[in-house]
């Protein structure tokens, strides 16, 4: 077993430090990190023998993803590559908004840049201070401006890749059209690092626009919400930017345990609260539509109540509330997390079927971008416990998969769901991401166990006999 | 030699009567026509017997691909599959926007669905009236509306696919967020069917928004022309719908061959015109926000001339001159097309320097797509000549590549071009694209000769041995 041993393109002492971070005391003798300058990713000096003594590498970029839990398929020589030496912004235009860097940039570090040059990431999610735009890139990372920009599919222009056999795929197109040939690059975003090492990223950016604005409102069905954001589509359209909602028991939960919190709307509790946010390039037109909009939907009957934030400090306490919701179900107790893809008119049925299922046992929580039909049910109970779980799942699943949704919209599968795929993707569709898998990466190195079933795959050490004998 | 076949899912009176649109006289002993309809499609019926005899199977979605070359390669039991009776929109969502419909659908005839429930397609075309969804997708279309919906690879939810081997890939998912493994949809978008028959589609469409403006401007030079795109994207922003560019000759190409046009800014020839459309929710706004718009850049000197157009008369003789120029064009004799995207700052270059190399030799004509980086360099001669075509390829191919542009930005590299693709992609992502279709389609029955080159696949009759012997 190996204690540690030096990364690439840093001195050991950096190494040491990083390994004592990122790896708690008791794996030290399961991991080892590799931290590549570009230079030596490149020319493949040291790290190329990591991949062909079949190391699995796990990729890191700025969080942990799962595999830090003690899977015992996961034991032994174990690489870390962290991509957070090759942090540099290559090239910006400032016509077309074309922004290119390497993959260890700091999701937090782009949007300050490109502030300054009048343009924002077509992304943003709470994690920013520390995630990568690699690690967001390759698992194709939601977040709050999906319903605007939308996803990183559309605004991913190109990407460099390093594949398992060390080869450099370099389809860093910085264009916003080009037919030629088949489009790899979507392969690598959202396949969390399985089938390549994504180490540059070309991005389109969108214009920073001055004028945002944010209404804290109530409704007090479901059916209002979905028929307000059809409104909203409509009247808001081109400035519409975040639509999200929380339930009462969202609400409650925050107010609950979140410190310096208010209600914002004071005068009596509602079922549904909804965060719409527009950005525009004029304020007072933006200003105009919005306050038409709210007065025609409280006329209507949609809305029941709502108040627009005066200043930046208020807009801030509004975001906090939608925002600090995973971190006032860590504080109530044990939580069970589910992040789901529906049709938005079947959404809430599925938390209130999960409420009767469970009663009075759990505390059924639900928030999410309404906008884009992105769920995050949460279940909040006082203790772990497996008689909760076997009530939860596979109930939650087959639901979702009954309803043609997503089991993981987000987030991705991870080491923890990769067995669920069937459950949102069918037999066919699986097998071919399969073959693709043996394709790029025979050896299944890159990122094992994870994503893919190993139902569909070789197992390691019982590799099928290789082609050329 | 075959003379006709009995298409499936028509009668062979219907089959008779389009095999004599579709396929020229002297091609018939070449051709079967095949149209199926889903259900003989899905349970392969008769077509897994075409399949499996290995003819080469070619798509067509309601236009003609260039597969009516003189090539000697495409000369016997060619299988043409056309969607046409595949044509039902499957559901509508009016909350999320999102339409599922078969891929044998006529694009504008999905856009009259959308209007009357108060939609728009992400996409719109010249072609609109008889080019099929299908094609659309497989050829990965880009269009007018593509600077402000992006392109079909974040528009298009999900889709299914018919592979070489008669299997159905079903990734006809409806979720604006799914992250369950890798997104296989994007190999089908833009693979110009040859990586399988795209034959369900599941789109996200933008709601209609009321108001809609158009204004033909003029700019003394290019560089002009690109500071107004950067103060356009800021300053009209969320409204900004289409940003297209013509210059001097193809102005004059214009006005003289085609009949009941006239120039907008008649006072005086300007170098570059530029048409700017706004789409959004508010009249009033709008209108304020392009006035304020062309009063700065008058001001300014970015503008030398402008108009803004009246009504809806005025607005589409304005598109007339945009949109005619590839007839005016056919008018005028020979012309040497080239589709090509380039960073927006060097695009301008290339059409210099083409002139430079031709002199009177011809007349270079350059329009295009400037919002996207996209130019549609365009060479009139009066009949076409082997030693000016020596002088512009592979010299515009070789400049492309220098820069890095795409030698093909929405049109495909079909039978033509496939050989030029290392022009705009590496060696290594040429080899993976070849994996790819010998994964996906290995005897190469799906649109052979296209998009690769034959360099990098096995010829046909050559086919490398059977893995399973």
């Amino acid at each position: 077993m190996m204690q540690t041993r030096i990364g690439y393109g840093s001195t050991k002492a950096q190494v040491s430090l990083c390994y004592n971070q990122e790896v708690p005391r008791r794996f030290h003798r399961f991991f080892i990190i590799v931290i590549p300058d570009a230079w030596l990713l490149y020319h493949k000096v040291e790290i190329q023998v990591l991949w062909e003594e079949v190391y699995p590498c796990l990729m890191r970029y700025g969080h942990f993803y799962s595999f830090m839990t003690s899977d015992d398929r996961l034991s032994n020589h174990q690489v870390i590559i962290n991509l957070r030496s090759m942090n540099n912004i290559l090239s910006f235009d400032k016509v077309s908004g074309i922004l290119v860097c390497e993959a260890g940039c700091i999701l937090e570090n782009l949007i300050s840049f490109l502030d300054n040059e009048g343009f924002i990431m077509p992304l943003d999610l709470g994690a920013k201070g520390s995630c990568q735009i690699g690690g967001n890139v390759s698992t194709n990372a939601g977040g709050l401006r999906l319903i605007r920009y939308g996803s990183l599919h559309g605004s991913v222009l190109g990407l460099e890749a390093v594949l398992a056999n060390g080869t450099v795929l370099d389809m860093l197109g910085t264009l916003r059209k080009d037919n030629t040939g088949y489009d790899l690059k979507h392969l690598f975003i959202g396949s969390e690092g399985s089938l390549g090492i994504v180490t540059k990223v070309s991005i389109l950016t969108p214009p920073k626009l001055s004028s945002v604005n944010l209404a804290f409102l109530a409704c007090k069905d479901y059916t209002s919400c979905q028929k307000l954001l059809s409104a909203a589509k409509t009247k808001l359209g081109e400035i519409l930017s975040a639509f999200e909602f929380l339930d009462i028991n969202a609400m409650d939960l925050v107010l609950k345990h979140l410190d310096g919190l208010r209600d914002p709307l004071p005068s009596s509790k509602h079922n549904f609260y909804i965060l719409i946010e527009t950005t525009g390039s004029t304020e007072s037109h933006d200003k105009e539509k919005l306050e038409a909009f709210l007065l025609q939907s409280i006329e209507s009957g949609l809305l029941t109540d709502g108040v627009l934030a005066q200043d930046i400090n208020q807009a801030s306490a509004f975001w906090r509330i939608r925002e600090g919701i995973p971190e006032a179900l860590m504080k109530a107790g044990a939580v069970y997390k589910y992040d789901l893809s529906l049709p938005p008119e079947k959404m809430y049925d599925l938390v209130e079927e999960m409420r009767g299922c469970l009663g009075a046992e759990a505390n059924v929580v639900a928030y999410g971008h309404l906008g884009d039909g992105n769920l995050h049910l949460n279940i909040s109970t006082r203790q772990y416990d497996d008689s909760i779980l076997t009530k939860i799942e596979p109930f939650v699943y087959e639901w979702t998969s009954k309803h043609r949704g997503s089991i993981s919209a987000e987030h991705g599968l991870g080491l923890m769901k990769a067995n669920k795929i069937h459950y949102s993707k069918s037999l066919e569709t699986v097998q071919l991401m399969a073959d693709i898998k043996k394709l790029l990466d025979p050896n299944g190195i890159l990122n094992p166990y994870k994503v893919l079933p190993t139902s569909v795959l070789p197992q390691r050490g019982e590799e099928e006999p290789k082609k050329e004998a």
